[in-house]
């Protein structure tokens, strides 16, 4: 790392993007809105996928695989979903190229048209509803808790690495039941897990809620959300379960002979997070040193760097630092000692810190004297000289300490982050000057909302689970409002 | 199962085509050439993932991930590559739908054509040579051993589940170094990898070899393969691993600055397995009663089955059945208790059998009384009584000789079916009545290699390594040869 990044201060936008791609997370291929997921970022995003799967796979789901390319005509089938999804698409049209008039390229074959289109799917409910037509029959074959782990593409005009790209990857679960009641619980599930996932590994406080109509997903009855606080005041939509009630089942005729004997459609969920949980995680901890990391989800949680100027006294160290890597490694600790001679001490610290490593262990000749070791942690930036001796025990507790201490630091920030406002003026005074999530009265009606949106950029980002009902006056509309619903400007 | 599969014998590839819907491995969409690979089927995969994605991790790589569509100049820089890779592809052309003019439906809106048109990947070596140009200045930029797991997709006109799809999951890898030497023994490595693999995992022995210049892939100077046979006398490409020479580094301008402080061309290397191992798997091991799985691969290693009348004999056995569950888990064996009352005993003993499962057990009444249990495994369909006391310990031992028999088996098939000829008559006869592998004589030119198979169907499958010179004649040509090659129809 030659030069300092961007302060957030700064400029907050550049900051992140400068941290994206400097930390070795990602970068802007030679396609436009389609990123490149590096080696270090891909880490991450597998240390994520490892724990959600496991997370799916104990609520009793299975992994498969759909295909990539949807005619296009199953996306009419259901009237919402068209409107949301079949619009901005990638559009297969030609399979054949042939070589130009003057050999030197290649350009489509007219003669190789399909004779329809077929669209890179930007979700697969459609082609997973033609299917589940095939699976099932009788409620013996329900339910279907089917997950797949696949790329979509929407073409999107404004992309951020991670945020926002025309590709991204993600995890889209598919299920398929009896009733209404059980496909609610699934849902609703699913949301509970993503929580958990959230706050327990990533280290990110979400608030669970549920959608207003107009945010909702197209083709759904209700949609269930994860919502997290960027440190810039806005918020982030980080997961979503929905509830689809039997609408997929109806446009792709999918009944089943219930329990009763009668020939029924089948109720259903769909849920999924991607890698813009990648930015989530990026924003919510990391600082103007680079990445921060909750030791859960770091591909190395422990760096080691030898400080030395003998040929002599780096056997030593090494010698000591293979004990420390063996007991760090039985503890199931991630370790990585960096004894290159390219560089200086000095730039690997710079190196690793902006790399979001949770634990730097420096061992130099004194050291070895004194059998010490200096441990320096990511997340407060302080460093303490410890006793060799039982070093390994007081780095996994540290890293547990760390892990806490960075869910307790966002949690924090959140919390002083919410505010109660009554009126529209206290409203855009919050948004402008504090940001984050404002609670305030709504009438329930999508023309407040969107009137608010249209002023102001902010949404409504969700009614929170188990919200207090309680008496108010809409800010808009004057009309009475029956609870307060959370508002913010959103990623 | 109602009925039972197409015997082999009869017809194999209905056998084949029966296997993979009926064992709930994978099934046709309603999209041309496209595949759903169903939940068990996927669940194989995975384990086959797992595996190599740890061998790969192990030999120094890291994955990462590029973009899924690529711009049609691209496949233009290399020579070979556009002639091999951008014909029968999926291009892009637009990127947005409209409404109908009746509102009924979508359409390809005209004003939304990409001013080039891209290819979703047909394999990834352009898009990422487009990358590593901005990651390589240096020889401390190399090497570069990145790996990718993705879905392709080329436009085959005749496609079989699994065997040939226009879209198939893969990995691939993409390497980058700094001398010929270095990536030559990348390639060579990666091949001894996927061997080690093919025999230890998937118990199906191979041959190591490199490919005749025509049958090498399109860009490469060397293609090195591991060959399998099938049951049908077919052989079936597995993997391969290719040493690209400075062909991409050529196409796309990647230089290095080298120790001596020279500006040279990098060298590379990619190699790739598919979900076309999964074909390889069926067709290796499997029997007319379904699937035969390997345990090292299979998703449920054993399958416990009750056999009762009344609901107090099912209670007395699931505690029995409970105590073996914990044992077995113990030792990292993965077991289903099936206690469903949906259907009788017989039923499951086919199910499982034609989904492969390598060993079950049965736990009936008598047993309780004589502290016995039954024991069949799926490779040989044989059974025993066996004590319950240390039924786990007898179980570990047991997965591993079937582990091992499956391989063994395998090999002795094989081996048997490595054919020397030494003209053309003996050729045909054997290619016809046989089948399998033929080592014949060969002068070394593609105009032999080509008139064998316009007349044969039979292809040079590879030159093995290590192959023995042997003075001989070629059977077409008459030419002298330097050593034998080996030969087959293939999948």
């Amino acid at each position: 790392m030659s030069k300092k990044l961007t302060k957030r201060s700064e400029d907050y936008s550049k900051w992140y993007n400068e941290l994206v791609v400097r930390a070795g997370l990602a970068e802007n291929s030679g396609i436009r809105g389609m990123m490149v997921i590096k080696p270090y970022g891909y880490a991450i995003w597998e240390k994520m996928q490892a724990q959600l799967d496991k997370m799916f796979k104990d609520t009793g789901h299975q992994n498969a695989y759909f295909p990539l390319l949807i005619p296009k005509s199953y996306f009419s089938k259901e009237a919402k979903h068209v409107e949301g999804f079949a619009k901005e698409a990638a559009i297969v049209t030609h399979y054949r190229l042939r070589a130009t008039a003057d050999g030197k390229g290649v350009e489509v074959d007219p003669n190789a048209k399909l004779e329809e289109e077929l669209i890179i799917r930007p979700t697969s409910e459609t082609i997973i509803w033609d299917t589940y037509k095939r699976w099932i029959q009788s409620y013996r074959d329900l339910p279907i808790l089917v997950n797949q782990w696949a790329n979509v593409m929407r073409w999107e005009m404004r992309t951020r690495l991670f945020l926002r790209t025309a590709e991204f990857l993600w995890q889209e679960g598919h299920t398929a039941h009896e009733t209404r009641d059980e496909a609610v619980k699934e849902a609703e599930k699913m949301l509970h897990v993503y929580a958990d996932f959230a706050e327990n590994f990533m280290a990110m406080p979400v608030i669970k809620g549920v959608k207003s109509e107009s945010e909702r997903f197209a083709g759904a009855e209700d949609t269930y959300t994860i919502e997290a606080l960027m440190q810039d005041g806005k918020a982030l939509q980080s997961g979503t379960s929905h509830f689809l009630g039997q609408n997929f089942a109806k446009a792709f005729d999918v009944k089943f002979l219930s329990r009763e004997g009668k020939l029924e459609y089948v109720w259903a969920t769909s849920w999924g997070v991607s890698t813009r949980l990648m930015g989530a995680l990026i924003m919510t901890h990391s600082d103007d040193n680079g990445l921060v990391l909750p030791p859960k989800l770091a591909p190395i949680q422990v760096v080691i760097i030898p400080i030395y100027r003998k040929d002599e006294q780096l056997k030593q160290i090494s010698e000591k630092v293979d004990e420390i890597v063996k007991k760090l490694k039985a503890k199931g600790i991630s370790v990585k000692y960096d004894d290159s001679d390219n560089y200086k001490p000095g730039w690997k610290f710079n190196e690793y810190e902006l790399k979001g490593v949770p634990v730097r262990l420096a061992i130099g000749p004194r050291d070895l004297e004194n059998g010490t070791v200096e441990v320096a942690r990511r997340d407060t930036l302080t460093k303490e000289i410890v006793p060799m001796e039982g070093v390994d025990a007081y780095i996994e507790n540290l890293l547990t300490d760390i892990q806490k201490n960075l869910f307790e630091k966002a949690r924090k920030y959140r919390d002083e982050h919410i505010t109660q406002v009554d009126n529209f003026d206290d409203f855009k005074k919050v948004l402008e000057e504090k940001g984050g999530f404002i609670s305030a009265p709504w009438d329930g009606t999508p023309e407040t909302e969107e009137k608010i949106k249209e002023l102001t950029k902010a949404t409504i980002r969700c009614i929170p689970l188990n919200n207090p009902t309680e008496e108010g006056t809409d800010m808009i509309s004057g009309k009475p409002s029956k609870q307060r619903v959370l508002f913010a400007k959103a990623y």
